[in-house]
């Protein structure tokens, strides 16, 4: 599906020749309720960065092929579809800064059936775009969580969509949410696993990790046993294998408000290990807000990795834990009582040196937030820190995007773009 | 593709069991961010039309099978996926009465991750929702244009979710834009053309006019030939009658302040006609505001009628002709300058005795609209006196809704409704 918008949040960038950056570029859909003959497009004014661009100023690329206004205005059977965006690239040596960017459009399209004075229509937007660094990066591996696209995907986005969209901002993998983002789990169709495996290669997007629930409250009547727990896993471990993942996150009910892990979580790991080494899959709890490092159950989780000496049994680290102030704009599900914050949602803010002491039981990392600024400032969680401490371990694992904010249309996948933006203006 | 929110617009409707009407039912979306075992689902809270409905009075269908909550509860491996709505019925003997309701939900589902104290998490939503009378309809046959969508389809809406719209509400015709519909037009791929005929069928869908335009200031440099007009109207009739239209509707550019069109039509129709007549296609030029039926345009196509006598050229009736009101919350690509309205947005009010008198000629007619209210008033087209006037002439074409109000996103959908819920009301 295209962006609802006139500008598409995808495919604004810098563009390159010659060795070096000759000028930038974004996508515009069809704004005109019909497609058009290409040679009734009449232009476009472009307002950014405090320039404007003439109307035709801009080269325009439709179905692959780039043409100046003059070229497009001669042509005879190229046609701008309404399902197909059209590119603009405008040259400017040096380009543009990453960051967020105010861009104002006016196009143009000429109405044979409205009288000639008033037949070049106008169609004018704003928006805020966000341009990631396609620079060097001198970090973790980058993906991105489907997570951060909650309310968005099956309705205005489809798992392509989410893909080009990864893809776009450079990452190279992808986390899903196996019951969620895979139809008919626990069973796809072989269709769906081969369009899978399709969109995985267009857009060069490797799997990582595959989260999983062991929901041990399943019924009112009684809980889940360590069989069916452990049946739960190993079906997980299995899909995640045959879908490319190489780790899977089982979050397990928990027994107390000290969050606990039900207590099957030990067994339903001890019987799947065995097929984890198999398959190859990294069994990872998460380590999530408002459970920090230095807590029983995360200890609890490091002796078990000591114990069974497993490398199939690692830690998962969600960024919520550094946070240092607190998100008080909604949290799906849950509801605030006489407008007090209740004790589990301020901020943990987990220092650094907890995290460098377990690194080595790290095997993932979601790169959990809330909300980042126009000016790339991340309102709640401090990048700089926590990506200096990844650096200096050397860390090599998977740093994954996990958007969380307010779940308004397109929000998810304008702010992965400002988090990639300002990751990546951090380790350059 | 799901609507963004919970609450679907489409399924709301009344439901029937032993010949009278036993409720009422609509669909919502899973609120959550993953898919989940059916068993965790712990009810619905319902307010509607006054009426407050405990969270376990409804009955819930998923995925085909339906169920009292006490049954969900106790399900063991049906699953609500995140791509699926479920169908929430109450039983109220009577049903509701059609027209706009103020519908409240609260979905919970229990998480069991979170303590069990606060495990039961709601998921609220409010939205208008539209019935449509699913009753008796004695009047013209009810169709939708795709225009009504603007904006909406390719980027928030298939046109299998068009579809699936047009029959929710009953209506049983399709009217489509060649150039904007159909994947690239004029050529579709075979795959595509499979795909048009699986979904009227599963929809049971009949095509009705084919909307296309013979661009005659297409270049700057010089108008379309004769031939050329010829050759593009016979290529829309041609692909019109491959896909199953029987009318098509050829916008001429124009080239007076008059709207008259470009002088090629008629040699461009009249090098058609055949080819017309040999496919069973209707060429249908629009009478639209600015101009009335009682203008040279349009008699001078009524001429062309009486002097070809071909029932292949026919007229086609856009009801704004008929506003009594103006609109003046935007056209899109029209910008009006110095605030004051330019004459060719004034109502023209055209008199029903005008229609009645060409009646004859009528084949098809455009439903435009604007706005209608939560009362289901229409603040610009008077349906009162149209449905009548059709009615008294017992016309028997197709009524095609075009909505052209506000582009906001799901407003076309909504509109829709609420015209098939005035327009079934005015002839029941």
């Amino acid at each position: 599906m295209l962006q609802r918008s006139i500008i598409q949040g995808r495919g604004f960038k810098n563009t390159h020749a010659n060795g070096s950056v000759s000028g930038f570029q974004f996508q515009v859909r069809n704004p005109n309720y019909r497609g058009v003959a290409a040679c009734l497009i009449d232009g476009i004014e472009i307002s950014i960065a405090g320039v404007d661009y003439p109307f035709d100023a801009a080269l325009w690329t439709i179905e692959g092929i780039t043409y100046t206004l003059d070229e497009l205005r001669q042509t005879t059977d190229v046609r701008w579809s309404l399902d197909e965006v059209a590119t603009i690239t405008i040259t400017k040596p040096g380009g543009l800064p990453a960051g967020v960017h105010e861009l104002s459009v006016c196009i143009f399209i000429r109405r044979s059936y409205i009288p000639a004075q008033f037949s070049r229509s106008p169609f004018r937007e704003k928006a805020k775009v966000v341009l990631v660094s396609d620079g060097a990066f001198d970090g973790p591996k980058l993906a991105v969580s489907t997570y951060s696209y909650s309310g968005d995907m099956y309705t205005i986005m489809t798992l392509e969509d989410v893909m080009a969209d990864i893809a776009d901002i450079g990452a190279t993998g992808i986390e899903i949410l196996g019951e969620g983002n895979v139809p008919h789990y626990p069973n796809p169709s072989s269709a769906w696993r081969d369009e899978w495996f399709r969109l995985l290669a267009k857009y060069k997007l490797t799997p990582t990790n595959f989260g999983a629930w062991v929901d041990t409250a399943m019924w009112l009547s009684r809980d889940l046993t360590i069989e069916e727990g452990t049946a739960q896993l190993r079906k997980d471990i299995t899909l995640a294998s045959e879908l490319g993942f190489t780790s899977v996150r089982p979050k397990f009910g928990v027994t107390s408000l000290q969050l606990d892990p039900h207590p099957i979580w030990k067994d339903s790991v001890l019987g799947s290990l065995d097929l984890a080494e198999k398959l190859g899959i990294v069994i990872c709890p998460e380590i999530h807000s408002p459970t920090p490092i230095k807590h029983k159950v995360t200890q609890e989780y490091i002796r078990f990795i000591e114990d069974t000496k497993s490398d199939k049994f690692k830690l998962l680290i969600d960024t919520g834990i550094f946070q240092t102030a607190p998100v008080d704009d909604g949290h799906e599900g849950i509801e605030i009582k006489n407008g007090k914050r209740p004790p589990f949602l301020e901020p943990l803010n987990v220092p650094m040196a907890d995290l460098k002491e377990i690194m080595q039981h790290v095997y993932f990392i979601q790169a959990k937030f809330f909300e980042i600024d126009d000016n790339l400032h991340d309102l709640h969680v401090p990048w700089a820190p926590i990506m200096q401490t990844l650096k200096q371990a050397n860390w090599q694992g998977w740093l994954s995007s996990e958007y969380e904010g307010r779940r308004e249309p397109y929000r998810g996948k304008d702010q992965v773009r400002r988090q990639h933006a300002l990751i990546r203006n951090l380790l350059p």
